[in-house]
């Protein structure tokens, strides 16, 4: 018995991962691979090629009816990467062009933020709200952002960079090659680097300071976890720049829920009940006390495949 | 010969607006009357209700088939005017249920940018356009932002408030009970505030000093075109403000356009050109040299009552 597949692919800042769905968004196989560590785009398209071939075969290559894929600064519109601060690759990539002639399928590309908003619309947290913020807190900080039940692509097809508004006004220099934007401060490497700097400016105790150099979001987590002060907060002064932007956009969209995803994302309560006590004492009377701060419904990468799969159908 | 034919009501902070239009979006008919100085809501209603019988009896009341109001912080879902900084009343006012007994009409009413911003788009400088901002600089700075050809209204129909975007962290005082926000700097009065804190604490020549204390910014732009230092700076502070919080909305809507309405930005290019500095300057790569800074095509306050009116429809 045959029935129509998707293929869903998300590539982020680290890793790639990939999926084959159905149109009930059952994903029947997936995999991952690293994003980085190939010399050029084409490279990187060879070897995803070769993985896809693995899964592909077993359900079939017949029943693939196309490709969607999510990735920084992906456009909609155009189907090209623009200047993605997080990827490896520089200037502008025609990833959905790139895709389509070595997989011979068609190809749909967004942005990884508006794919995960479209999988958690259709299969997740936000199912059935028509107004609402995607947030990922990953190597970047994404976002897609859903109005009237509709993706916010924008004039152009890039909309939904709330991790490029300027955060701290000439703040920390971010990949962009601007200062002060919130990736530099709520992303998992933001955090990494605010720890990094209070190392070599403070010296309180903390079981961080034998990692220094070499710290990880996930060392931060563990030690804030275990009770460390200074991890703690560090959560603290992330969860206050990311609560006080997201209260800016919610003047703009006012939305139901505001959903976050990525590896910050699990470190839970430690940074939301900041991010949430921050965002509240910056909204505007109207809009206090009615959006609700939830994360992914989807395990892992699955939002981004799920949302990448559902541009094909 | 009869025809539909709707009210278009705009409340401002200082005065409203109304007129009766057609289908085309002519204005048939229309007139002004100032928002304060009336004891209650209701004593306001009842003196609006006089002013627009004289226009009504014009046109023949039978073929008025609705009503449409746009007002600062008026709610298109509930039909109430919440917690309005600018506006006389306090707290929550059922205003379209207060006209609606007043005037024996089907009464719909929305935020008072977001009427001018479909205003705009039916008859005026976004026709055509499907993601575009209207900013308006008057008594307070207010927005609509359209996505996909339409309104965001947002889960709770307060969406689109870019004057309570917090632009100065610890910034200057707003009228909504916050520091920093937008329309205290970016705003008639705030430009007004701006002058008066700099007269304070400087000592420059400048004609407007013999002014202190009763700065208008009727005066400030005459000392502009005068060519006065002091008033060409507060055009390019005013400008640094409202370009860095635009290119923040930016990042999050990505419109075609910015179509800015309003007493303020009657001053043109003294302040438009620091507009277009300072949000270029904090774009993000991808969005740089495409968003056009324009100003409303319809005569003073007509894209308002015409956006109420076309609420109607």
């Amino acid at each position: 018995m045959t029935q129509p597949l998707a293929l869903g692919i998300d590539i982020g800042g680290t890793g790639t991962a990939f999926g084959i769905v159905d149109r009930r968004g059952q994903i029947l196989e997936k995999g991952e691979m690293p994003t980085r560590g190939h010399a050029t785009v084409q490279d990187f398209i060879a070897a995803l090629k070769q993985q896809l071939a693995l899964i592909i075969e077993k359900v079939g290559a017949d029943n693939i009816v196309g490709v969607g894929v999510g990735a920084p600064n992906g456009n909609f519109y155009t189907g090209e990467i623009a200047y993605a601060p997080n990827l490896p690759w520089e200037g502008v990539i025609p990833l959905a062009k790139l895709v389509s002639e070595s997989l011979h399928q068609k190809v749909t590309l967004t942005n990884d933020a508006n794919a995960a908003a479209i999988g958690e619309m259709m299969y997740g947290a936000a199912k059935g709200m028509k107004d609402f913020i995607l947030v990922t807190l990953g190597t970047g900080v994404g976002s897609g952002f859903v109005a009237n039940g509709q993706m916010i692509y924008g004039h152009d097809g890039f909309a939904g960079e709330i991790g490029h508004v300027i955060a701290v006004r000439e703040g920390r220099r971010c990949g962009c090659g601007r200062n002060g934007c919130l990736e530099t401060y709520a992303s998992a490497t933001g955090i990494v680097k605010s720890a990094e700097e209070w190392l070599n400016d403070r010296t309180d105790e903390t079981i961080l300071r034998k990692e220094k150099g070499r710290i990880t979001a996930k060392m931060i987590h563990e030690a804030g976890e275990a009770g460390d002060a200074f991890a703690l907060e560090l959560f603290a002064y992330t969860g206050k720049i990311l609560g006080q932007t997201l209260a800016d956009a919610v003047a703009i969209t006012s939305p139901q829920a505001i959903i976050f995803f990525g590896g910050l994302a699990k470190s839970g309560e430690m940074l939301m009940k900041h991010v949430r006590t921050h965002m509240e004492a910056n909204l505007l009377k109207i809009y206090k006390n009615k959006v609700q701060l939830t994360y992914s419904a989807l395990p892992d990468a699955d939002a981004a495949i799920l949302g990448a799969s559902a541009l094909v159908w």
